[in-house]
């Protein structure tokens, strides 16, 4: 590695951009649970973030307010971005133009567009790691049936059925979260277009007509079970997807926000040899209680439960990528692909019929 | 009734049309399993499949080479007809000529047109129980879940995802079969259909702006997981289907010949309350087995030992509706507007677009 | 068969003895799931009993207030005894006497000795069969374990574990039952011990030293979690029980009266290449429900709905063992020795300490 | 806290003792999986050990090839005992004399009564924190039954069934090992004691008759399902215990070295109110595989694939409990209680009778 030469201890010094919700954990993750990692500077507008930042991370950290002093620290090796998704390109943007190494919350950006300069940017830097954080493709489960692809016990995979069903909640959050969102296939759905990307090796070139058509075509259809106010919004609380990828495999996805038991996170990937169930019951440890409901588990309640490891793995991957220069698992040119995928399925839900991509790889939106 | 008398104990006198595959255990059932029935009659033009009858019913049946025999005959109250499916239809209207009430395998048709008359002869003869076969409807399973609609502990249901997946056989049986089946969409997602229409309600006028127009949309699609030829008879084996019914609620189907680990048919049923999972391990029995497999059950191999109790219940069921002058409860109006369905999704698949149907109920095919 | 003709139809002309709560289900199950069997009489000495029958049972059934009237019918060949149990004994030895081959409900009796007569009485008549009502050896995935067993794919198995639970009957029905069915160790226990001694093969005598001893010791402790009141009658609503086999293997039994999900019957084989669950879960059908309570599935409220079909079978075998000869699969003999085991076990948890058994195969009581 | 003062970051700076199997694990958690320690020396005998050591822990670490170096340093805050067990008891001397906080695999020996002058050392020196390292009390799982418990979910827990069956490893390195190790019922079944200690709250004062006799008897028999030589050294691969509690609770375990599909550490919790099983399935991840196998999830190999992150959260409790100065959750004290229930199964086992406990607590062996 040229440019990071990581702390003198050869870890590598991350600097972490917004400390919400997930921006606490991830830095938490990076403080503590990254052996590879030193958290060195946090930045966070809200007073209150740094407050908590500065109350539960270690006494070294640097605070500041403005992300433009973590990205331009020369103690900074990398910068782990969890803002709000509006600030994710521009701050990967800063930080490759600056020498840091980027690991980047999913998506890029709502906007398929605006994601394309940090592609173009991991391009001209093939020096940096700019890394975007599908947390899945870290977790243990998804790994292991990757493996068994992979090591051929699955057969020929030619269909995947994923589903990612939020728990509802009542206080109707995610109708307000609707808008910056980008709706149900783009927040909700990205990562289940990213694990059907990833495992049934949709970007293999070797069985693609046109190398830079992955997508078929794709279909979308909704509806509201719980809230109907979101159809102003063009989103909707359920939805149902097709997406048929150039290599003649093909995919569904239910997305919901209206689970009731917890957050259920089920894939179903169907191979000739076998077929592989990813969370069958989302269960969050393994106390099975018997007693007048029946025999039963508890669900885990959000998608942090289920995916808590994964979120450490996935930082540590990401030190392991840059201090060992290995190739970067996903990257932005991926995640702009998934996000096509979800732009055109918002697409054909609102407009209710299929849409087709071009041999250039981009939709036909007309 | 009028017609039927029963015989001298009060029992229903059935003659059996057709003693092949299935025919051999309806008319098991209708002989030992059925305490209101009396098999008298069976008739198949097969001379091995009247041995087979001789050696295992009751020596007290008649056994005829010519369906017309038994449905002429004055000992018969009732038929059930489990001939080849090219031939429901026609024994069907003989039946019902000849004043028989009658137990009809599905579907009536593989041709929706040929469907129609029964539908008719079914409002012209209000005298006579004429109930098609749909065997889910009378599995304990299934009926639970409808229970637990109908009591409303579900709330309102809205998706349902229902799957049907056979055992692979890699005798190819199926692609010779195709043709006379009419392809999986009918063959195979007639269930699915008729289970989704079941459990959403979806005849409820209630919730219909016009009284005819029960489906809004489908959409279909496939792929070839082991057999590439089936595409030149226009099926697949594997299929993919998203319906729209006018009521608001949605389903998809996945319809597939290619398990692996045996027979595979598992409902979701998704509702504001509560989600209800049928059959989400298609265990034989209750064992166990715990070796250097890990810990496994083993799967129900074909849909016979899956459904074997529900097949008994359905001619129980129907030995009550003749008897006790009940409503049937799968009608050939049912029947047919399953069959519209399944015939729009084989339209959409081949097309590969959506079909939609108009306000008389009837699928725009252009 | 030289005694038993049959009736006219070749069918085993049954008379059930007794039709209390069991009793009603085996007469309905002779006259309507047994296609060998033909309901000819029914004795019971209560009206309400009888009423019940009349009612429900083929109008061509004879109605007795006395046992005796049945066991000396001429139309009759075999009677089916589900009376009280203290009558078992001394009606099994009326009907063989009589030339009636019997079906007994388990146990023969409460106190081992006056079971002995019973084993006499079917030593002396060769020509009668007298098959004790074991009904877990009837269930399916019983047998699919005892064809596992036999067949060698779970090596050999040298343990077994297996429970008993009943649902908590919060009326206390069962403290007054307490006395008239001998205590949990025989009421409950008798069937894990013969489902034991059946799977482990322990009367083989290729593994035995001495032909009768098959037991070396025993030993039980119990509690009364929910109803000390118990301990006034030597019972308790809790027991385990530990056995060990002249043949090397050895088992435990948990007894309890005070599940709170439902009826549990749980059993575990444990064999040098695999190990065997029977019922791990006791689901009541295949509905699985997602809600606020977690993931989970409803169990079999009471034993009948766990063994419903294993009732059905076990008629239809005792009709196959007569009228074809066979032998018969759990006989007085068996139902001794496993008499003997639960009151050895009694005796242990009443005294606190181990029994063991001699080379004649009786308890060393002292 | 007095003694220790931690680092100059506020971290516990821990030297181990001992890296073999388990001590690496518990030396890779010290340096990266704990945040509040710092592992600041490792001592070890083994040139082989110290080299992996060196190889793959900080930079920063001290390696010694004599535990009392260690043990001596000014630098060492607290020491974890992970050597050969015969060590456990004297280095948890030496420490405690030398003012050095203890986290002490268990058991703190294969003899009592060498566990007894440690218990000593923990009352004398109530500045110093001796914790015995029971991993199952931090996995989550068992926690959350505990939680069940106290919240009062369970109702009354009155039985306990706990079973710890390891996968059986036909290379015969545990017959060899039985020797160190005490024995299954010491080396195996020491968990199961501990945890239903726990789970049972059996050292509460207030149930007690005479406030140090916990236990009134215990019961055990065992046999060699495949290995017959483990008779000569007094041990067996597969044990049947029972122990009573002086509270009126029972608990039964069954230890095992034949596991065939993995390691199965499985405990059923019964209350009054409701039952808990805690990993009634042993699954690896969340995956299931469907195929010619069956519906199947692949176990967890080994205890350490099981408890992993218990293990952690166990160093990690560890450093709260110094750092904090919060009550040891397992003492010395409490292991010395687990270990004379476990020598007393040994007892009975091997004299093949109950052993009862005095009112001063001790087993009554004569």
């Amino acid at each position: 590695m040229a440019i990071s030469q990581g702390n003198s201890n050869g870890k590598l010094r991350i600097g972490v951009l917004g400390v919400g919700r997930m921006g606490r954990r991830h830095a938490s993750n990076v403080a503590y649970s990254a052996p590879r990692a030193e958290l060195v500077a946090v930045a966070d507008p809200s007073q209150e973030a740094l407050a908590w930042a500065k109350a539960n991370l270690p006494s070294t950290v640097q605070y500041y307010s403005d992300s433009a002093d973590v990205i331009q620290s020369p103690n900074v090796d990398a910068v782990l971005i969890s803002t709000e998704t509006s600030e994710h390109a521009r701050l990967a943007l800063e930080a490759a133009a600056a020498g840091k190494h980027v690991l980047l919350e999913k998506p890029i950006s709502v906007d398929v567009d605006l994601s394309r300069p940090v592609v173009e940017a991991a391009g001209k830097h093939p020096e940096l790691k700019i890394m975007v954080g599908f947390s899945r493709r870290f977790d243990a489960s998804y790994r292991e049936a990757k493996r068994r692809i992979d090591e051929g016990t699955v057969g020929k995979p030619y269909l995947i059925k994923s589903c990612t069903n939020d728990q509802y909640d009542s206080t109707g959050f995610f109708i307000a979260y609707s808008k910056a969102s980008g709706g149900i296939f783009i927040d909700c759905g990205i990562h289940d277009i990213d694990i059907s990307r990833w495992l049934l090796d949709v970007e293999n070139p070797a069985n693609l007509k046109y190398p830079k058509k992955q997508v078929t075509s794709v279909w979308a259809t909704g509806l509201n079970a719980q809230h109907p106010e979101l159809a102003s919004y063009g989103d909707c609380d359920n939805a149902i997807c097709v997406v048929e990828y150039e290599n003649g495999t093909k995919c569904t996805f239910h997305l919901s926000r209206t689970a009731i038991h917890g957050h259920d996170c089920f894939c179903e990937v169907f191979g000739t040899d076998s077929k592989l169930i990813i969370n069958g019951n989302p269960n969050m440890n393994r106390v099975e209680i018997r007693d007048i409901h029946g025999v039963r588990m508890e669900s885990t309640p959000t998608y942090y439960e289920r995916f808590r490891d994964a979120f450490i793995s996935e930082v540590q991957t990401f030190c392991d990528v840059v201090l060992d220069d290995k190739p970067v698992p996903t990257t932005p040119q991926s995640a702009l692909e998934a996000a096509k995928i979800a732009m055109a399925l918002t697409h054909s839900f609102r407009a209710g019929k299929p849409v087709y991509f071009d041999n250039e790889g981009e939709a036909i939106i007309n």
